[in-house]
């Protein structure tokens, strides 16, 4: 199996737990010293505990089902350090009742570690709108 | 010269332009294929042509001198791949009299061709306050 077969089947599991919001699933593909840029503050989030918090108010936050699709993924794998990227959809109904449906751009990095591949750091963002700071939720590509 | 103390200059090269305006020296540590997730919109940019039309507006929008920093850089270097992250400072005076001071953060991305390191992919943002809407712009690490 080739570095990018094997990232690629990494992003598909990430994919699966997501769309089952299976918080242990998700987490496993991040290593314990993830230092996340996440779209919600802080800057910076460092270690999966704290990220752990994260995803369960992130998946609290919607009424299943979430579809979650990564869209545009581009893969540049060495043999130890890896980057991709791509244009992230997720949708679904929020607790409130409001549909969203957001394009969220994702860079992810990844180390490899005895064997097996992990993502070492990750930002998620969308684009700023400096004329009133209003983040644009609603861009789609 | 190892590949992390080659990427290191490569992002000392990319400071001392962004404080010199220097759009040339800017766009030389880009590849010309970059894709970039910017601050701004759109979702995505590719290419340097695109990308020289957005550093000059960035620059124009602000009276000399503008200060950049790279702060708590981590860089991981394999032997043609490699990622950094970091919080950049970017503050000056804007050319409506507003003075700014921004944290971003910055991810980005490299391929090394020919012996060269280039960066190939990048992400700046800032968070999102989910309860309105708005870009968190003053955020402080």
């Amino acid at each position: 199996m080739t570095n990018e077969t094997a990232i690629r089947e990494l992003i598909d599991r990430f994919v699966k737990a997501y769309r089952a919001r299976d918080i242990d699933g998700v987490i496993s593909v991040f290593a314990p010293e993830i230092v996340s840029f996440d779209l919600v503050p802080p800057l910076q989030e460092v270690g999966t505990e704290m990220f752990r918090n994260r995803w369960e108010r992130n998946f609290a936050s919607y009424e299943a089902p979430i579809d979650f699709e990564v869209r545009d993924l581009c893969i540049t794998a060495g043999d130890d350090a890896a980057f991709s990227h791509s244009l992230n959809r997720v949708s679904g109904t929020m607790k409130n009742g409001q549909k969203t449906e957001r394009w969220l751009r994702w860079t992810a990095c990844y180390r490899k570690t005895n064997g097996a591949w992990r993502i070492v750091h990750e930002q998620v963002s969308v684009p700023v709108d400096l004329r009133n700071g209003k983040a644009m939720l609603d861009l789609k590509p």
